[in-house]
This record gives C-alpha cells, structure tokens and sequence, in this order.
C-alpha cells in the first residue's frame, strides 16, 4: 500500500531561515505528507530505534511493508545512517543554467564572455532546431535529458533554465524536468538583434521573438497546471541581443499573467560588454537602467552575474525587487571578474547561485558553493579599498555560501516559504548525503569518497569538509516534494530492509520474554 | 615469469618539453624495461592487434602468461582502451605538500596564513610527535599512509612533502613513500625561532634544528641509497619561524653533500608574512634577499608561493637558479592572492604546481591545474596595469597548466631528463585516464565519471573536459617506473584478458585458414 508519510529519520543540517552564519545541526525525525510532498511535523528527541518506534506507536503507524492486516497509517521510512556519516541537508537551487550548453562544458579554450558566444555557444545552441515543426531533435532529447540527469545527480532540485530559441526543444526540457522530477523555471531564449545575433541563430523577427512564447506557456500550463513543478520564466538573452521592441513586448507578456512571470537574462558580466550596451542605449543612464527602462526589472526577475554593478544600479536593483544569481566559476572561467556579493547583501538584494553551465565549467551548486568561498577570499585583492578589515568582511563563510545555495537560491526564484530548508511546512526538496565511515586506523582507502572523516570532526567540520572535498558521489538520494527523484537502488529499500532486521530482532526479543514469562508461571 | 618489458598499448598525451602550447597527442606502443622502469622505445605505428602481433614478433616477445615451453622475452601488455576513451598521461608532480595537515583538508574557515597556522595547522603538526623515541605515533602511521594513498590515488606519482618536526614520524613518512612506490623528497621541517613559533611546537634548540636533519638523511640515504625514490629534502618552514643562525646552518648542512641537498621553504605568500619578515630583517632588501644572504636560495630549492614577489625578487631568484611551486588552491583559500605566473615564466623561472595541503583543500593536482587557469584569469582584475591584451597575456591555457603539472614540477626538482613526459629514456611515471564511454544516444547516465562525452569531440577536447570535470575517479592506473602502484584490480589483469580472447580468435581463425586450406588441397 502507498505509504501516507515518509519519515526521515537521521542528522539534518540546513540553514535558519534567520541567519547565514550558523548551521543548524539537528538529530531525529521528520515527516513528509506523501499527498503534497510538505514536511508535516518533526520530533527531535527520536535518536534511538526505540524512540523511532515511540514514535511510530504514539501515531499510530506502520512501516509501509507491514503484514495487510495490520491496521494504521502506511509510513515509509528513510534513514541516513550515523555510520556512514550521512544526513540530509536541502536540495540545492540553480539559479542559472543553459541547459544546451552542457556538451560544451569545460570547453571555453582561453576566450571571454563575448568571443566565447560566438565561437562555442551560438554553434551548439542552433543546433538543437529542427526541420520538423513541433517535434524536437534527438540532440535535444539526449542533452536535455543528461543536463537534468546530473544536475539531479548533483543534488540540485530546483533550476532556472535557459534553453535555446526554439519553441519544440524547449517545451521537450519542461516535459523532461516534469517527468524526471525536477522543479524548473524553463525559458525559450529571445534575440531578436541582428546587430549582435548571428544570421544562423536568431528569432525570425521582434514580433515573433514575443509571441513564440505563448506556445511555450501554454504548454508548460496544459502539462503542469498549478505550476507545481515547472513554469515559464520570460528569457531576453541579454540587452545587446535585443531590440528595445522585444523587450518591452516581453516585459508586457510577463505582466499580462496572475501572477506575473518571472523573468530571467543577464547583466554586467563582462567589461566590454558593458562598454558595447552603453553604445548600444547612450540614453540609458547604466546597463540596469536598460533593463528598467523597458519594464524587465520586477520582484520576479532573475540577473544572472552582476559583476561590475555600480552602487547606483545596486540601489536601482534593490528598488525593484529584482535578484542577482552569482555566478563565480563562470565569472572565473571566463574572466568576467568577481562579484562583490557583500556589497550587494548589505544593499539588501536577494542573492543566489548559478553554475551559469557552460561558461561554468561545472553543473554542480557545491563547486559554486566553493567557488564563492574562494572568489569571496580573493576580493580584497581586487578592490583596492578593501584590505585589512574591509577585505576580511568581503569574505563568504562556507556556511553564507551554503545559505545563497539554498535559502538564497530560493528566495531568488520568490519560493522562500516553500523550499531552501526544512522548516516547518515547506516542500521537501533535499539530498542525501553520504561521507562514508570514518577512516579505518590501520588501514588507507582511496574508495568511493574524496571526503576523509577521521573521527574527531565534528558535524561542522564534517561539512566543511564535505563542502571543499565533497562531489556527486556523496549525494546517495535526492527527493523533490518528498518523492525520490534520483538514488542508489538501495536509498529506500536499504532503510525499509534495515527496519525489517530491526523488527525481526524485536520479535525474537518478544517471543523469548513471552516464553520466559510462560516458563516462570509453570 | 616475470616480464621483461611492459607495453603500454593506446592512447598516450603529455606536453612536448620544447612547448607548453600544445598538447602530443599520439597513438601506438611504447616499452619500458621492467628492471630501471625507463622508456625503451615506442613504435607509433601500432594501431591495430594485428600492428600489435607484428611487433611483439619483430621483438621476438611473448606475453607473460604464455606456456612456459614458448620461447622468447616475456613482455606485460597493458592497454588504455579506445571505446573507453582511455589514455596515458604523464604522472602529475605536487612540487608543494604537508603531508601531516591532510586530516585539515577544508577546515579553515574565514583564517589568513597567519592565524590559520596558529589556529589549525601547529595544533595538527604537534600531535604527530611521540613520547616513545624512534617510534612514530599511530597517528603518523595512519595519516601518511592515507596521504599517500590519496595523491597515489589522484594521480600524483611524485611529491615533495613538509613533514613535522618529528625525525621518526618524518622517517616513517619516507618509509611509507618507497613502499608503496611514489617517489618522494621527504623533508622534516625545521622552526626553531621562538618568537614566531609556538612552545608546544618548536626544535628543542638551533642547534638541534639543524643536527636533527642528519638522522632523517642517514636514515633516508640508508633504505634507497641510490635515490631512485626516495630523497631528503633541506626544509626550513619559512623566515619567521627560523633564525639567521639555523637558516645559515640549513643551507650549510645542504652544500655539504654531493649532490647538495634539495631546499624547501615557504616565500612571500601573503602580505602581512612579508610585512613581518621586513620587519624581523631590517636589513634585508627584500624576502628573497633573507634566503639569499643565508645561502638557501639555489639550483635546487623550492621556494612555494612567491605570490607577492618585487621585480627585482623575481630576478634574484632567477639568477640563483630557484625553482617556484604555484599553489593556486591555497591562495585563493587563505585570500592570499594571485601569482603571476606568467610573470614568472617571462623571467625564465622554473614553475610547478603545488596542492599545499591543507592551506589548498584537495590532494588533487588537476585541481591544482583548474584553479592556475582559473585564477590566472582573474590576474586582469587584480593588477591594474594588465586590462586588454596584457591581461589576456597573463591567462594560463590548459594546455600550460598541465605543463607545469607535469614538465615544469620535474623541472622545479631537477628531474626534466627522467620524468614529466614520454620521452625516450624517461622513468614511466604515468597515469591511465578513463573518461568512459561516449554518451548513449537515447539513455541518460550519472554514473562512474564526472565527464560527459558526447562522441563528436576531438582529443584535445576530451582532454580539457577532463581538466575540467574529471577527478580521481578517472585516474584508472598510476604506475611508477613502470610499475603499477595504484590501479583498479583489473587494470593489468584486464589487459591479459583481452589479450588472451585475442589470441583465441586469432587461433580460431588461424586453424579455419588451415582447415580450409587442406579441404582446398583435397
């Protein structure tokens, strides 16, 4: 039978809704309601098996694998293991990925953001089009489908796409996500200018660099009604791709919707590119004020980098509700610069992370995670201003940077209340990790983890260390809205078999004290 | 029996040592004499088994597990395998290790150089002594030997390690080293100025800084007298934690052999070091010039960091013939800075690549190669004067940053003739690379690597998506002077097996031609 719950039992670590500085570190159990995927209560004094059975006893569960005539609310339940140093922690959030760009990565030669367009991008997203109205390309189907493998495999639970132009390729990654299990915002890229566009990859004309749109809405709608899983996000690539017309038309679009769209595109990466949308809009008073100027700032738009922002356009930002996604192995790879992320948090803007795949060279949040951390260390060299104290305070804690990777990440696509931790109430969208045992005295390992935990860390030391040694190996199950969505066969079954052994020595305890009891009578 | 030759069969990449531009990339067989573990020959013809069978007949070789009745040299064969997108590569070098921080991996905080050696590093130093003389602690024992399991692991087939101050935890770390096959300079760090030092953690005296060395030398040169794995290595930690007197000493107990001793030491790595060696020597004209008065700097010391160094610091350094090991990953995580290394290299400065474990938080030399890329793409943003085309001067291609992981760490210790490449007449110190196979067309994977290939790349771009994504879980074999001292079980084994199936069909068609030679005749 279908299990009611599903009771996650173990270490959880997250971060307090309430502050970026301090993980919260906590032992017991957690239930998720299978209906609607949201953590219904917890109890943090179940440490042993027989508080987990307490537990189960005091609300009248049973293991979803119980005998049929037992009677009680079906519950399945889930541990991560002590032994192996796993726990559960939030699910991380993408905040900005080209999913067509994936075969490119780690292939940027030593190119900048605009070269790198026109030598590596443009080829390999015109090429996911197809002759054939309405049915995507295999290319598409087998990029798409490896993107959202290993961004899932990767722990990360919630992304905001970037596709390519086409209407079919793109609706194809809104229905992939859907049935892979993934939360996505899905957006069909507009470029309309022929100025910056190449002649091979570029909308037909302004008008339909809006209105193909619809189609992608609609469909995203028809297949997922209540936005549970996906929605449309309104994707201008970026100012110099397009024509004042588009962007006021598709800031429209997005307005024209209850609620309105989100809207995501890039801003103020790369220093030349600033330079050419000042030649581009010499009215405009800053690369932001383009952006605003045609209605794209809102409360539901994401700008991916936002490297070299003046103060001026951090106010303007801020003003407008609008969120940064830090990209910093891009920003790295591609040598755009180093986001100044404090300054930005201390303007009061929501900031996330983005792998920014393929100008990141990476699709994993953890490696942004510590690309942040490291970026964050090499500021005070950077701003000339900031050395001694200033430098010191530009620095991103790995705990800030694991809170922009899912607090953050989360507020950045205005589900604050819905996912990033494990409050009360919220989706549960998390991963599983594993470290492994700790390392045997006697014996090296060179095994399954990168991860080494040698018995004296402590849980904070234990994520420190997973933050700047861990990868895809450690995440050992990843569940969206409670539901598994990716994991070792045994995840499940590994903590429903342990459960048996558990109830089979209970039983055996059980009968023996039944018989002791009956020989004492006679 | 025992062969006499290895064959290494495949796909074989490292960087020509006339250029770090671009990468070798060839095809074929190459030799290596199971008695010096050096490269006998190649033969790039050899595409095919059948190219194969004629060479091992031109040789007049057999396979290892012929019949014991074939005559001829017995040979190993061991094949990188194309459908996998296998291929050799050269053994990386970490010119710059602390074996004993390993268990620090990624524990330290928001801490500078300074502060994060008080806080983290002498605490981990002080616990690998021993209140038993001549026993090392357990802790010794089970640290080194994780050590060099992970950079074995990692690919790293040579290492220059800081130890502790403790001679037999220092001689255990040597003994680990030659037993297990990774070569190794193995230095006992010397820190006998109390005003920098910790109490708990310091040489007994000047005198003892300098005289405890010769237990370390005399125990080293006794278990490999020849060198060949294992060697000593000069290790003063840096200025602050040594005295002229010491210093002088060091430098002197060097010289005094023939060859002298190799050196190493820490130089200009973080800006408030060198404020305080400028202040601790306020006669010196620079930090390179405190080393150079007390005769450290020579043909044979490696000097880590050089981050911070004058002009005039890079020719003296230059003139003396001393190498530098870049250490990227700790520089950014300690926000000590960014080494211009092209700098370097324009002053014809010999540059290898360091992890600095645990300053750097990864045992991995190809992360060491991601991050010289990536911070040498951000050195535009930290030096003013290099914005247009002298910052893109200053990036680091892949292809030279594999370069110095390879060639240039042989060089920086003073092995350019033996190690660092496939030349003929070079020690085979190599790693086999497994990327997996290319991407199936209609299934999605998140399995063994990191590193997706679609199957329409060419080699070199195989070869950055490994830089890229690839990480221990590639590194199939590492073999060091042709001898396999990490490897997944079947890496030789498998090679035997495919050979054996080999030969079967080869009979089997053989005796078909003979059958149907005779039915012909008949």
């Amino acid at each position: 039978m279908a299990p009611a719950y599903i009771v996650f039992v173990g270490t959880f670590v997250h971060l307090p809704r309430s502050t970026s500085k301090t993980l919260a570190i906590q032992q017991g159990a957690l239930w998720v309601s299978a209906a609607d995927g949201r953590i219904k209560g917890t109890d943090w004094t179940v440490i042993t098996v027989g508080d987990l059975h307490d537990l189960l006893k005091e609300k009248s569960w049973i293991p979803e694998d119980a005998p049929r005539y037992k009677s009680g609310t079906r519950v399945k339940i889930v541990r991560a293991r002590e032994e192996y140093n796993e726990f559960f922690f939030p699910g991380f959030i993408d905040t900005h990925i080209h999913a067509p760009q994936y075969p490119n990565n780690g292939l940027f030669g030593s190119t900048t953001l605009l070269d790198w367009l026109k030598q590596y991008t443009f080829p390999m997203e015109a090429s996911f089009g197809s002759s054939l109205p309405n049915i995507p390309s295999p290319k598409a189907f087998r990029v798409y489908n490896q993107v959202v493998s290993r961004t899932l495999a990767n722990g990360t639970t919630f992304a905001s796409y970037f596709a390519t132009i086409h209407v079919s390729a793109t609706n194809l990654l809104a229905t992939l996500c859907q049935k892979r299990g993934q939360r996505a915002l899905i957006g069909r890229v507009c470029m309309d200018n022929p100025d910056f566009s190449e002649s091979y990859y570029i909308d037909p004309s302004t008008e339909e660099s809006v209105e193909l749109n619809k189609e992608v809405i609609s469909y995203i709608q028809s297949i997922d009604p209540q936005g549970t899983m996906i929605k449309p996000i309104i994707t201008p690539r970026f100012a110099l791709t397009c024509t004042p017309k588009a962007m006021r038309g598709l800031a429209d679009l997005a307005a024209s919707y209850e609620p309105p769209l989100h809207i995501q595109t890039h801003i103020s990466e790369n220093k030349q590119e600033i330079h050419d949308v000042h030649c581009q809009f010499p009215s405009a008073k800053s690369y932001a004020d383009v952006y605003d100027t045609y209605g794209l700032l809102t409360p539901r738009t994401i700008l991916a980098h936002g490297v070299h922002l003046s103060p001026d356009e951090q106010d303007l930002i801020h003003n407008r509700g609008a969120k940064v996604s830090h990209c910093p192995a891009s920003n790295s790879a591609l040598g755009s610069g180093i986001c100044p992320v404090r300054k930005l948090l201390d303007k009061g803007i929501t900031v996330g992370l983005g792998t920014d795949v393929s100008g990141g060279y990476s699709p994993s949040i953890l490696e942004a995670v510590r690309q942040a951390c490291l970026v964050s260390r090499l500021l005070r060299h950077v701003e000339p201003a900031s050395e001694g104290d200033e430098g010191k305070r530009l620095v991103l804690s790995v705990e800030e940077a694991l809170y922009l990777a899912t607090r953050g990440g989360a507020a950045a696509v205005n589900m604050e209340n819905d996912i990033g931790g494990f409050d009360d109430g919220m989706l549960f969208d998390a991963q599983l990790i594993h470290l492994g045992r700790f390392l045997p005295a006697n014996r090296y390992s060179s095994g399954e983890s990168q991860v080494d935990v040698f018995g004296w860390e402590t849980w904070e030391e234990k994520i420190h260390k997973w933050v700047w040694s861990g990868n895809d190996r450690n995440v050992k199950g990843v569940w969206v809205g409670g539901k598994l969505v990716h994991g070792e066969d045994d995840v499940e079954y590994g903590s429903r078999s342990s459960w048996w052994t558990w109830l089979l020595s209970a039983g055996v305890v059980g009968v023996g004290a039944v018989v002791a009891f009956r020989r004492l009578r006679l």
